[in-house]
């Protein structure tokens, strides 16, 4: 049972965002222009980020929320993202992202872990600045919301279906709250 | 010197809000409604709130702008501060805004370590919901700030002055852009 009053009809991050709209309204323009926004890297690329990061932290609800959506836009499918989450070393991913998932788990550690080798492996993989920026920013960001999510004890579903069901809806309609919801 | 290419005049978050103002203007906003916006926890319990995590999390920059914020704005000022950073248990600070900072420490570890005993005792000690919540969420915060910070190697100054002066604008025009910069 969650530690505050929730509405048991919105699981994980759902009962948070509508539980105080004024947290949730930036919250929620985060999560869009960071994982959907223009960039270079793909969305499914920076749900895998996510997808992953989530695992590591133990964060049921964002990891399967967050492989659904990265599993449905990347080539690889689930299958792959959960090879990603299984061990990094032998998932096969292409050099640069296998680079900025690295640096991904290291900001899960601490900001202080991501060491310059860890960049310059990075960026000898292709990787620019904002490439960089944006997956030190999007692993950061998961570091907030498992903690949200698993420090206010939200329920989080087992069926793998709500999970792909939410992952369709994100990638039809984005992070945003409906505009009837909107202030 | 920082993983990517900042503006020199620009240390910690700053330099990191201005390289990307499409996620700098979120975080600006969740920063201005979660630390000063409406609420029953006062604008100093929050900055400590903050300063004490990223202490927690030795991240120098935002534990040093947060500590200067929350000194200037609680009675107990900058030693009480110290106080709790160096060891919560033997701080001064009334029972609720204890149990509170103990929530924190434990969502800076993981979400799960935010236990059942540690919301009872927070309630127990007149803590509410919205409290609790916000808690959670603002230390949640801090561990995104700190590890966005410190994982792309950013400036952190030397000079206490630095960090009392950028308080003091902080607590007069607070965390939103200059209407300059906004789009």
């Amino acid at each position: 049972m969650a530690h505050i009053t929730l509405d048991p009809a919105m699981p994980g991050i759902r009962g948070l965002l509508a539980y105080r709209p004024e947290t949730g309204r930036p919250l929620s323009e985060l999560a869009e222009v960071l994982l959907r926004g223009p960039g270079t890297l793909s969305r499914g690329e920076r749900e895998l980020i996510g997808a992953y990061v989530s695992a590591l932290n133990e964060c049921r609800y964002c990891a399967s929320s967050h492989s659904a959506c990265a599993a449905a836009q990347l080539p690889g499918g689930m299958a792959l993202v959960e090879q990603v989450c299984a061990g990094l070393a032998q998932a096969p991913v292409p050099a640069k992202l296998k680079a900025l998932l690295a640096i991904a788990a290291a900001v899960r550690d601490s900001g202080h872990a991501v060491t310059g080798e860890l960049v310059a492996a990075a960026r000898a993989a292709g990787a620019t600045g904002a490439e960089i920026h944006d997956t030190v920013l999007i692993a950061a960001m998961f570091c907030m919301f498992n903690r949200y999510v698993d420090g206010l004890a939200t329920a989080a579903p087992d069926d793998p279906a709500v999970y792909a069901a939410g992952a369709r809806r994100l990638i039809e309609h984005g992070y945003l709250p409906p505009p009837a919801s909107q202030p």
